[in-house]
């Protein structure tokens, strides 16, 4: 319903997620299966580590960043998928109990030259915690259809 | 037992995982959670789509390859946490059955100026199918430990 084409994103515009929490299981779940350190799933190490407690994988902060934005569903009918990212940045832990929101800055958007029913779109993601601090900024671009005519 | 320290990292160096498959219920499984795209999650609306059939979150793609990269061991014992990464592309799609490996090149090995007993490695990681098609390129940064003394 409420579906946005290349047309419709404006350079500087800036979308808002609803938050959801990292608890403690879920952190650990993620990073036993994708990223076993042991900053991430063995507490007595994380005490004693560079954290001084268990911090969630930058990959499960990034996921769930991701999808907190795609939940807002802007993209569900537009998106060609991503061919990727530049200048991801963890600037802060994610801990067990931290909830996070996404704030989406467009930086640009540019219809391709050979491909007239698309374009690309480039933006800003930054992460927050219920502080509003930073905890992971990227540029992410995205494959987007133009508006279907007639 | 295999823990390098950051003396022991030389750039040029390249180390090769071994493998893992992406079954069809591990990539829906995974954009379930963090990715509920069409293309990830829905196989009619997938095979309809730009891709012709269901392919895997570039999120699941990267946690995977980062995690056959971990599963190596260097780093169990020296890492001190990613700050993040650097062109990260997705370069060809992957689909169920398809059987990941990741190759890494020590791009550079930095001295911390402020803190004598740690430093930087960039590295280039590259994903790799069965056909040795690269699917993923990313530059990463970990922070690692310098070798103990005495």
């Amino acid at each position: 319903m409420h579906t946005r084409y290349l047309e419709d994103f404006t350079p500087g515009e800036i979308f808002r997620t609803r938050g959801m929490t990292m608890d403690e299981s879920a952190i650990m779940d993620f990073a036993r299966q994708y990223d076993p350190q042991p900053i991430h799933i063995d507490k007595p190490a994380a005490e004693a580590g560079p954290f001084q407690g268990l911090i969630a994988s930058g990959f499960h902060t990034h996921s769930v960043v991701f999808r907190l934005w795609m939940d807002l569903g802007l993209l569900w009918g537009s998106s060609l998928g991503g061919p990727g990212a530049d200048e991801l940045r963890f600037t802060a832990p994610v801990r067990p109990g931290d909830t996070l929101r996404a704030e989406v800055e467009i930086l640009d958007v540019t219809p391709s030259r050979s491909k007239p029913d698309r374009g690309v779109v480039r933006y800003r993601m930054t992460g927050l915690n219920q502080r509003d601090e930073t905890v992971l900024s990227v540029v992410s671009i995205t494959f987007v259809k133009c508006r279907p005519r007639g």
